[in-house]
């Protein structure tokens, strides 16, 4: 029986994966990954130049949701039903005594895609779990100051969330992290600013990779930002 | 003029170092690390091993504290003495053109002491940080079950608070780790049991070192667990 890796490779700068990473890219046969249809995927990109010429790559291709609205029960029949066939094809791999690595763009466990293998590969074969240094670490150290001290708490939001959901989670906490907000920018600035936060909230767009922007989100225009974008607000907390 | 690097180790496991903190090690002619009097200090122990022999170590004591209670002004007064004398160290080794290399447990920009370094030094001396795999996605790595689903919000929560605090930050958010809890388990049982919580909650102790464990907080005895252990919540969101 063979392993599948769930590979954590980092926020995007390839220097950022962990040595056991690496290890285990440079010695892969199998190389999976997920992508948009017609586009190199996050994951695939980190790793670009080094994936082992003798290795097959298995595309994942995410089938076309754009048609269906996000709350029809549709919409997650799709894509169940694409995670159980990208299942089924990697445990047949493992169950032919085949190793794979599926990559992973910054910590799997941690709102990534692998999520949705790992439930279904789990028990049924071995499944390993490679932790990476998430975007949100890249975001913070790309503003230049640490995000928690001493007792601050910190909340990690979803942009995607309802308005009093976000102002909610934003309530109980010192430092914010706002991921997913593609195109949920104005809904972020005004959250942000009814609960008096939006002068220390900063966009990072691309953190660790070549594109890397930092700018205050108060002066950025518009709604969209790139996908890899996070918002981070400091905590304040104790510190001697 | 030399540059001090903020080296994130990662949580433990040497092999999950990056790549580029590993070259920065390898090529360090200046290694410092906090450490409490009479202890090796766990950044150090990370990297047992990995020190180029060439290399100076340049241990910076913990002034002993547990006299003066945590609130008296003479404690943070103490410690910002420390942190301004370590300052002055590695500052005058940059000055003096030498690369300097300050080893970090998990993510330096995440409740970690390299912090009270940086805001000294930044600003005079170049500085730069290297993110890392932070104690926490070790700890639900270990779990073996994803820590954020969909559109849940992550709380990241250190134990030290009251209680209140504690119930607060609880509130707003779906999946929760809690950080800093060597002496605080039965305020802990209090408010996950309060909030409905406490079944789902595990206790990760040493997370990606030798002596990992994984225990159901509900069974686990008394109100202590050693200095790294994280208390991991998991988010129950949308899963196709
Ligand atoms: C599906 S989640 C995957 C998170 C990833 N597993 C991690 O550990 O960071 C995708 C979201 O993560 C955030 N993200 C991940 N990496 C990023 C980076 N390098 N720069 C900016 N945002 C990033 C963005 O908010 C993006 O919408
Ligand atoms: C001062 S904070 C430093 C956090 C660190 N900079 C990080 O990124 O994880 C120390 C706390 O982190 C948590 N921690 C860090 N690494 C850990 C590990 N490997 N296992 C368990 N807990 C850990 C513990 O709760 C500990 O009390």
């Amino acid at each position: 029986m063979g392993t599948i890796h769930g590979l954590g490779l980092g926020p995007g700068d390839p220097d950022l994966m962990s040595l056991r990473a690496a290890r285990l890219l440079g010695q892969a046969r199998h190389v999976a990954y997920f992508r948009k249809a017609g586009r190199e995927g996050q994951a695939r990109r980190i790793v670009e130049g080094l994936i082992p010429g003798e290795a097959a790559e298995i595309p994942m291709e995410y089938p076309v949701t754009t048609e269906i609205p996000f709350d029809d029960p549709q919409y997650n029949k799709v894509l169940s039903a694409f995670y159980a066939d990208c299942s089924a094809r990697l445990r047949a791999l493992a169950e032919a005594g085949e190793d794979v690595v599926v990559l992973c763009e910054g910590d799997p466990f941690f709102y990534g895609s692998f999520m949705h293998l790992y439930t279904r590969l789990h028990g049924a074969v071995r499944v390993e779990v490679v932790p990476g240094i998430t975007g949100m670490s890249a975001a913070w150290t790309a503003t230049g100051q640490p995000v928690t001290w001493g007792d601050d708490v910190l909340s990690v939001l979803p942009a995607t969330l309802p308005e009093e959901a976000l102002a909610r989670g934003i309530a109980g906490a010192d430092a914010l992290v706002f991921m997913k907000i593609t195109a949920h920018l104005n809904k972020l600035r005004r959250v942000l600013e009814a609960a008096g936060r939006l002068e220390d909230a900063w966009l990072v767009q691309n953190a660790a990779m070549p594109e890397q922007a930092v700018l205050p989100l108060r002066n950025f225009p518009g709604n969209k930002t790139p996908y890899f974008s996070i918002v981070v607000v400091h905590g304040q907390g104790r510190r001697p």
